[in-house]
């Protein structure tokens, strides 16, 4: 494939651990090795044979760095299909540093993030699909994304698609026998047979684009936005909800988001709040919202946390006046909170007598709101409420069946441009249109299914790929 | 020996990576990992040879949680002696911990800290100086510090010990025989070379007990001392000094000390800056150093950094004075710096007048200062000279042979207990006091010198060395 040099990188977490693993692949992997390692005993790698640990001292010159086990796998039952080997050390950043630099003294170059899993992908150990996925499956932070990622890693996805793409394949090879005998006028395909196929392929591809919704809340989580005026108290109520999470939270690497953000993880379900910083910093009243940025990042979310304050009945009707105006109601969903009602704590008929006038403000406004809760938010008080009509509220994500699920916006896309395609051919077959351009569309169509699993790829779309894995995957 | 536990425990350092190992070790190791270990060459673990690496499903009940690798290691050639496996999955925290809970659900207990290291010195693979060694190796972070540690855990240490150990346990042996011979009036052991024999043992043990101050330099760092009065610039100096390292020095976990403290590494010399936060907040002039814990604290320091002021030089030989009554002239090092200097930028004659006046008050006062330094620590003046004095004056850590080294204190106190002994010995032996006496001290002796090693301990001790290691070793 032409990949010369060997590579090396360190594959486990950096910090404090009892031990370190430090990855080589290449041609040279076991060379380079056998220069710096002196198994105990006495066989070298190059003889070794492969799925076999090795204890043995590692040595950078005549200094030894520490005392190291080496695995070894042999070209081509490896992760890379190349020869490799995973050396583990003393989890000491010192001594992974020397290893590194060691090899790194011998010709060996230092890896760029997933190249490991980019060659694996290059010696056809894995598709692209597969490869995305094992990034995913790293990423993971909640069951369902776990069992998403691993059913897209085993080959679930792929098999789908290979599939379709075989399908496809097979009608365009009819249509081109077609056109080669086109001067005898045959038509080796039943019409009606080839429009058949292409509607099950795009029935197909269809239910693939429609599992992206729920596909990318089990990725990336189920975005939410808090709004609101100004000290109605929502900065008050996200630490509520995030309570003891939020040092977690707060620790969780920017690897696979573009920027950190506040997420709390309900019954296995990632709820990710959309930074509304600018409603925070709004002067008095919700029309302050129409800020662009943060009228865009509204339209983003799934859930809409609507805040409304106790302590200022007067504005009821005229926040959700402005909130029925920005948002979508068949595609966001609203919840209604009446906070600070502890100061109604002992006029229970004037707290029914708010929301009894919020329900009505609402169903004026147009909005269905899936529940309106009294909160205090400051006290705790209706938290867990809130969480549960959270947790509620997508019951989708509860009952996921192992059916494939498309969690990849790169997926997405690829099948967006598939479907039209198909749509194209189907419209094709049924008015008839030369068989050369359906054919096209067919081919269209092929290319983009084949762009998912990378049987039709370019070094920008793997630069774009693999440069979001991590260094040593 | 009676740990009938199977243990587990993540071994490689928690955070994002592209790999993480999960450790068993235990008399039922092999059989669990059976249960959830579905091996794609169908042999099981069981069944499998060791030193070998097997590809397969790791399940939890049916539902599969990773695709991982089993390093299998049977006992007594493992790590612990006892029969383990390495699991090696995906670096996903999710996947770590459902590994780990599917061990836990099938009656593996979670590993406390050390506790593999500690069933390795039980099972005789190791001895307590080596098992110590191994997490000083994990914490090294210069090259001298690792060198030490290496050295240790490949059991130089402990050689010594054990030959000291030998020839102790065969003077104590020829007493013994003498006494029970003692009616006859026998003496088997020649009195003039029992002494001889008894000098050596002492001058090797005050020769260890001297390496500690090197060798804890070399594992904690030389501790040095700013002081000085406020507003000469010490925060200012310290800051300069640390430059670009602080953001990685602040990161470094509280793992081997106690507390997080500046350290700058030059050269591969680790210096300690001694929190003396008690100076900093003094009101004007150095006599108010000697609030107690400030002085205390410069009493540990091996370098005081003593900061003058050259916009205050009518306190030069105050401060110089101070200083002098403070500190220990034959253990501590002194660099006196003259700060804020760019202020004399164009008056070399002034600058060099007061160089000269605190070099003469520095003589007075019996103060023999490694170097006096014009520095301007704001705008980095002076700074990386500093670095150098610094260095040089190490030039011991630069020039450590391959010469046993104590770096740890419990083996401090041991041999300085057991150097009393063995000074009783040689005293007893020169004033002929009873043979059962002297035996006796001799015994002694060998206690201390067991306790290094682990051939005496208690539970209590191996408590406290074990539970400073990190979970997973």
């Amino acid at each position: 494939m032409g990949f010369e040099d060997t590579i090396c990188a360190r594959a486990t977490a950096s910090g404090y651990g009892a031990i370190s693993v430090i990855r080589v692949s290449g041609s040279k992997a076991f060379e380079v090795i056998d220069r710096c390692f002196q198994p105990l005993d006495g066989v070298p790698v190059q003889a070794s044979k492969g799925w076999q640990v090795k204890f043995g001292q590692f040595l950078r010159g005549d200094r030894l760095i520490d005392e190291v086990l080496v695995s070894v796998f042999r070209a081509p039952r490896s992760y890379t299909g190349e020869n490799c080997a995973e050396i583990s050390c003393h989890g000491s950043e010192f001594i992974v540093q020397q290893i590194l630099e060691t090899l790194l003294d011998e010709g060996v170059r230092l890896a760029e993030g997933g190249e490991f899993t980019r060659r694996a992908f290059l010696n056809g150990k894995m598709d692209l699909a597969q490869a995305e996925a094992v990034a995913d499956l790293i990423a993971s932070e909640t069951a369902a994304a776990h069992r998403v990622a691993l059913q897209q890693m085993k080959g679930g996805f792929s098999n789908e698609l290979s599939r379709m793409r075989s399908d496809l394949l097979q009608l365009v090879s009819l249509m081109e026998l077609e056109l080669d005998f086109s001067e005898e006028e045959v038509e080796f395909a039943d019409r009606s047979q080839l429009v058949a196929t292409v509607q099950e392929l795009t029935d197909h591809v269809r239910k693939l684009i429609k599992s992206f919704a729920l596909g990318n809340a089990i990725k990336n989580g189920v975005p939410v936005a808090i709004v609101g005026a100004t000290n109605t108290g929502k900065s008050t109520l996200l630490n509520a909800l995030l309570g003891e999470e939020r040092a977690i939270v707060s620790s969780i690497h920017g690897t696979t988001r573009d920027t950190i953000e506040e997420t709390l993880n309900i019954d296995g379900i990632t709820f990710r709040f959309i930074d509304t910083a600018g409603i925070r910093s709004t002067t008095e009243t919700i029309e302050i919202i129409g800020i662009e940025r943060t009228y865009t990042k509204i339209q983003q979310a799934s859930i809409i946390l609507m805040v409304l304050d106790a302590e200022r009945p007067e504005y009821f009707e005229e926040g959700l006046s402005t909130l029925a105006s920005r948002i979508d109601p068949t595609h966001q969903q609203v919840l209604i909170l009446l906070n600070k009602t502890d100061i109604l704590l002992n006029e229970e008929p004037v707290l029914l007598e708010y929301l009894a006038r919020i329900r009505r403000a609402a169903q004026a406004e147009g909005i269905n709101p899936l529940c309106i809760l009294p909160l205090a938010a400051k006290s705790g008080l209706g938290v867990d409420e809130l969480r549960c009509e959270l947790s509620r509220s997508q019951t989708a994500l509860h009952h996921t069946s192992d059916a494939t699920m498309v969690t990849n916006l790169r997926h997405y896309e690829a099948l967006q441009e598939a479907l039209q395609s198909l749509e194209r051919v189907k419209e094709g077959l049924e008015l008839t249109i030369p068989t050369d351009l359906v054919a096209q569309d067919i081919r269209e169509a092929i290319h983009y299914i084949g762009t998912i699993t990378g049987s039709i790829t370019t070094d920008e779309v793997l630069g774009n790929i693999f440069g979001k894995f991590c260094i040593g995957k």
